[in-house]
């Protein structure tokens, strides 16, 4: 059976110059950068070759950046190393609505040692209004927390004039850029921020490598405590042939960007037409131009997200219905419901996130096997059913 | 040039079949566990393999295995996550003087937040007394920290028995094990730990493969706050390879341990023996029996461990003379200043530490070597010159 992956928000498969270059790191190159020797120096060298290389990519200096083990550690580094490192300037905090669980989740812990913060809302394409961030900051406010691009709707936020009005009051701001980096052009000083979280497992690199931008000069607290790793930031052993993978990506990202945004985003809308055409009672989520160009999230009323998977996995197109981070507790995408979607709507979420390998026949194929996948769920569907009686009259 | 490595405790090489096992997840089986689809299935079942393989090789439940991504990690989840889990019972905790730098600046962290900690002694071996851990439990105390083996000088705590006492006072205990499990039987149930921190890469697994063990029914917060992965006490997108790299390396430590530690403790006893009667002035430091066995650590009078490091990398041989987590800080450790070795003596350690593939030729070369190198660092030395004209009088 022919086996299609669409599933780029999951976690991209690696690119074959990433597992080349990460071998030696596994074998024979074994040291640890820490180390003294000529085993560690030669470790050293090629985590601080990667370092460059992922710098490039988002136009840091290298002594920026700071290697993590998943966009969500590099997102608790972030969210807890600032607000704790700024608790005696005030202890508010601003996010968006539509932040991924890391940047969330992590809020809710910070709210139990005396934290308090904003979440701004987001209008029915998941965009943000600089606006309500300019009204959200008071004389208490630290840290804004706004994503770059959100993974489950893929709408690109307009963080450079969010970074703009964080600058004119002094309050710093972080980007979770997991979705964003490697995927379109991302320049920190063009953007303006102070952090910046990405993850190589959304450009091609290993899953277990991610890093944060700090920009020099800005009080963090470490969030691994420990030894004197990543300059005293974030303890324990680097995990060198995931580094040496994520930086290999990296550069292979900047080199590819031009040429894969263009191939992707014109086969990403050829799906989203068609698709649209193809299945009525269907409506694109997220914003429809300011949007990753890998990304086509729909809703498909009368359907079940969990049920369309299933019956799209058996037939070798595998993709998600929202963000794996939520996937298996299968509630309803916080990310639909700030957007104004309703709770049943919610339900019937669609994530198609198309990779570097996606070729024009596996579109083809998917608009092939998709209807009739739909038509059937949706006549086992008393909802749909009731819909087409209220129709009749 | 011949190529030595000694430098078990910076990190062991990964084992051939590891890295086989690895392979295919980095290339192939790329799925996202938390992926409803047949790729996410596929990653799903490795890594809950490996689960078990990690508990099978602690004598743990496979849902009382938690994954980090480095034993710093999995040691700063343990403090942290017990601490502010247990806080209003208490905000005592007891640790030990010749912790890791992970748990002890960790306990820095936490005394921000008003925990306070004690640290118990150890005597001249690096060896506690669980009469001292009693003593400083008070009835503020919700946990004890205290490592199973110490890396920089070998020496296996009576971890079994101050268990018995963190039970009998209704303290929680927590053992950083990380030198320890997969070089020496490690039962978690037998010891009666309510946790242990591992890590793959001191058993051949690979950098970035970590676990934490968390007794059933333990309350602990997480550290890494975001998605439902790991029961939702660490969130992040699984490191699917590194992971089932760990659970391979751990089925080999279980299969291989006796034959194993009976090989490479003679080739470490020879060498412990051989040096000390071929380099006077040279002390053994740790325990002389109860130490892991690939470990032998001295301090070389009158020659600073860097000197004696370089030297011998140049006869290329590798290995370190202390914790990697503080080498580049090339600071007295404060594990052989807890045992009451002088400051000076102190920043003449070494530690040979050997791994599966040392052979005893290596042994022989480095005793050939390594006489040589001492001497003509003596000659240098301007202490040695003043101790030669003392002797004389």
């Amino acid at each position: 059976m022919r086996r299609i992956y669409l599933d780029h928000i999951a976690g991209t498969p690696l690119h074959t110059d990433v597992v080349e270059a990460m071998l030696p790191y596994l074998k024979e190159k074994f040291g640890n950068p820490q180390s003294l020797h000529s085993f560690g120096q030669q470790a050293l060298e090629a985590i601080e070759d990667a370092r460059n290389k992922v710098a490039q990519l988002i136009n840091a200096e290298s002594s920026e950046i700071f290697y993590a083990s998943s966009g969500s550690e590099a997102n608790n580094f972030a969210l807890k190393g600032f607000a704790l490192a700024q608790r005696n300037k005030g202890k508010h905090i601003v996010l968006s609505s539509v932040e991924h669980q890391s940047i969330l989740n992590a809020a809710k812990f910070l709210e139990k040692l005396g934290f308090t913060f904003s979440h701004i809302p987001v209008d029915k394409f998941g965009m943000i209004d600089p606006e309500d961030v300019q009204k959200a900051i008071s004389k208490e406010t630290i840290l804004v927390s706004i994503m770059l691009a959100n993974g489950e709707v893929g709408t690109i936020e307009p963080l450079a004039e969010i970074a703009e009005i964080c600058r004119s009051r002094d309050v710093l701001l972080h980007t979770d850029a997991v979705d964003a980096v490697g995927n379109i052009p991302v320049d920190v000083k063009a953007l303006g921020v102070d952090a910046l979280s990405l993850a190589g497992n959304q450009f091609y690199g290993p899953k277990g490598s991610a890093a944060l931008f700090i920009k020099k000069g800005r009080r963090i607290l470490p969030f691994i405590d420990g030894g004197i790793q990543e300059g005293g930031r974030r303890a324990g052993t680097e995990d060198v042939p995931s580094i040496v993978g994520l930086g290999k990506a990296a550069e292979l990202a900047l080199l590819n960007m031009e040429s894969r945004m263009g191939r992707i985003m014109a086969l990403r809308d050829t799906l989203i037409m068609r698709l649209l055409e193809s299945i009525e009672h269907t409506v694109l989520t997220g914003h429809p131009e300011m949007r990753l160009p890998h990304h086509a999230s729909f809703c498909v009323e009368f359907v079940e997200g969990e049920s369309m998977l299933l019956n799209l996995d058996m037939k070798g197109i595998a993709l998600s219905s929202g963000s794996s981070c939520t996937s298996r507790a299968l509630k309803a995408s916080h990310v639909l419901l700030a957007m104004g979607i309703d709770h049943a709507l919610a339900q019937s979420s669609l994530v198609f996130s198309l990779i570097d390998s996606t070729a024009p026949e596996d579109i083809v194929y998917l608009l092939e096997v998709f209807p009739p996948i739909i038509e059937r769920l949706r006549k086992m569907s008393p909802l749909y059913t009731q819909y087409l009686e209220e129709k009749k009259k």
